[in-house]
């Protein structure tokens, strides 16, 4: 569709956007540009991916990323097979890649796959032919949510043509120790040039997160309103529920859920210390009224839909471009 | 296919037959028997939502309405999309208009939804730009299940061209006050000229129930040997097992299944009661010997499997209008 | 696709191999290999069943046999509604017949049944008009399976244009007396002409499977060692967990899993007891290091993973056939 054959597009797989390159994101932006449109056609269909199959593995629980992945399919035309990991033969004792092996014996081109262990994704790609885009794995890579999280913040904040985000400052605020989501923000978002700050009590903050190695770093904040007027967007992450009241040293990660708001949730009073234009993003689902107000959520600032539209286009554009390249190898 | 573009649609949604007019009910019912050829054909198959996307969100267990919708949307070449309750965002605490909102971002035409809360699918049209049908919302309605009702009423009584119900009288059997058939089929049956008796005990009969507003009347009886000989059509609802035993002041609605059956189960003895063509209609699932008999249920009388077939021919129908109502405005 | 035209398919529903003549298999497996080829292309897509709807009733959890089915609708472009027995009507106390009665009358072609009880497939088929493949029925009967390891050994063994078993001798290891799927490899080797023995701990091996009736008769070992050096082909059946400790009468079926892998599990060591071109074959799920080991499982005598590719294929061919026949009545 908008592949124009002349970036020489190097990845069978996407497991992490840290195997990616800047300019490798840089091209999955733009096909997803070019894809977005078909989304709000009448007719949303083209037939880039007729005859492949994408077989979506969620061994974790998930809504709106495996309807997305299934309708990013199904939009390119391509068959679709979901899995979930309940009753299936992984419950009768089967390895993981030995499932895996088996489904692609059946004639499978991208195995898109959430699994709760870390790394899981990586270790189908070592052991199939087919591609595997990680679609969550553990607590180490979510790469197509920090696509779509990089493709709103380029849209929103007029770098949709550079695609340069110098001069950008990004806050991710909550439970960063915990997320998968502020792990693959936080790599795209530095390669494309931002200026990164983890915000979050410091028991969700460790200071190892500071530095990813390759000369980038972020900045680390316990202070949400000291952040709050030098960001350009900022991203709220989900209070996990079921990792409240458990730290790392097995104490509280905080006292409770008020607390946290006082602190860390974005309420209206609050979004008033940020800049008038400032982008709000949250990956979903939310919590209202916990990690941010409904009127917050559903206000001018909000992205928060346009993530999910944008999510879409960018699971298109690398289901498009993984596939390719698996066909040129 | 069938739409002649004369007669002026006017509704996105189908969320209650309150809402149609008896025009708009018998456009259905035409467009539905244009439609009905195609499921009967070696190639099941029409292009007339290509591209489109349908999600079908099932908050509570069902299989043939389901499967029913997913099928008409698949016969008209749309996309669909199944999501069930279960392991969804819901049970992760998002409320259900954000889980919608989500799902409508991602680029979706129409959301067929049931959901045990009464008012479920209105709360979803009234926040979503995409179409809405109802596939049953709490003990409010169930519309397509009215459409279908009323089709194989028409068919069955000669009335398909005329789709006038005038002279015809349907009873409508069982637990009156908590299904939701039973309101959308009286409702539909009513604007169509239909007489209508609701027969059950007095318990499952509340006398509310034969005010339907707007000069809408239904006769009540709590004997179902009297009602039969004068019936053309006798629509018997399922027996709820899980509300049997607890009535509206905490004491059983009925004795026992056996007395249910002697009292308000259609037997082969009972039928001879009805005239000979009397036609016999039931929602399914069916519990037989409780209160239908299976030598009835498998009789020459027994409309229920052409009640399926029309399901199908219904709700391609439905769905079809609303999404070109949809794109109209 | 590859049907002739020239030979007579008689059947509309694939029950059981014992239903099938030697010429019905051949013509099967002779059908897969035309189709066999659109599984590894880019593009896998063939217009044969377009418009054709496969519902694939699973009452039983299934992961590879569900999927392979749905791969093989969609890669014949039929539509596809899949089931499963959790959350239906059936748990609602509908009858297995009722139900699919309401599917077929919502316009299926085949029906594909999975279900505990033996013998559920052909009560189906009895009950409806549509096609009715079984793909597992109790202890009774897996016929595609019995196909699928079919094909897999004509093609290894290098049979797969003459399809004359003659001269082969294969055996089957483990659990006989519980696998449908040692019944259906039995019937189906034994009508082409092959020598089968089945092999297992006596508790496992009833003396009634020796004869199949129809003058075939199968050997009977309990010393996989003595068999090795006889076979072309060792079938390792899956040991199920959830039938250990409890044989017929009442005992465990054998002490432990670690004398099972003792005397029956095919490990490296044992496998040099056979000749060099042996063929392994394994069902799946495999438990590795109990029936079979990884080295083996891995290793360049298992057509394993070719064993799940030859299943699309056949399946494919089944799913032509059948409809093919039907449409023909």
């Amino acid at each position: 569709m908008t592949d124009d054959g002349k970036y020489p597009w190097p990845h069978r797989h996407l497991l992490t956007l840290a195997d990616y390159s800047a300019d490798d994101i840089r091209h999955v932006l733009t096909t997803a540009r070019g894809f977005e449109g078909i989304s709000t056609r009448s007719v949303k269909k083209a037939p880039a991916l007729r005859g492949r199959v994408v077989a979506n593995l969620f061994f974790e629980d998930s809504t709106r990323t495996s309807m997305s992945f299934q309708l990013a399919a199904q939009r390119l035309s391509a068959d679709v097979l979901s899995f979930s990991g309940k009753g299936s033969s992984v419950s009768k004792g089967e390895t993981l890649v030995d499932t895996a092996r088996n489904i692609e014996a059946m004639g499978v081109d991208v195995m898109v796959v959430r699994h709760h262990h870390s790394g899981a994704a990586a270790k189908l790609a070592a052991n199939v032919q087919c591609s595997v885009v990680n679609a969550g794995d553990g607590r180490h890579a979510h790469p197509t949510q920090g696509l779509l999280d990089i493709y709103t913040v380029a849209k929103r904040c007029g770098r949709l043509d550079s695609l340069d985000f110098t001069g950008l400052t990004v806050a991710i605020v909550g439970d960063i120790a915990n997320s998968r989501v502020a792990r693959s923000d936080l790599i795209g978002l530095k390669k494309l040039g931002a200026h990164v700050i983890l915000v979050g009590p410091p028991t969700l903050l460790p200071r190892g997160f500071a530095d990813l190695g390759d000369g980038m770093s972020a900045e680390l904040s316990h202070d949400l309103d000291a952040v709050l007027p030098r960001v350009d967007v900022v991203n709220m992450l989900r209070v996990q529920f079921e990792r409240m009241g458990g730290g790392k040293s097995g104490g509280p990660a905080f006292p409770s859920t008020r607390e946290y708001t006082a602190r860390y949730g974005l309420t209206a009073a609050r979004l008033k210390r940020a800049r008038p234009g400032v982008v709000v993003m949250h990956p979903g689902p939310m919590n209202r009224g916990l990690e941010i107000d409904a009127a917050v959520a559903d206000g001018p600032n909000s992205a928060i839909l346009e993530q999910v539209s944008h999510g879409l286009a960018v699971r298109m554009a690398v289901l498009f471009l993984v596939t390719t390249a698996a066909q040129g190898t």
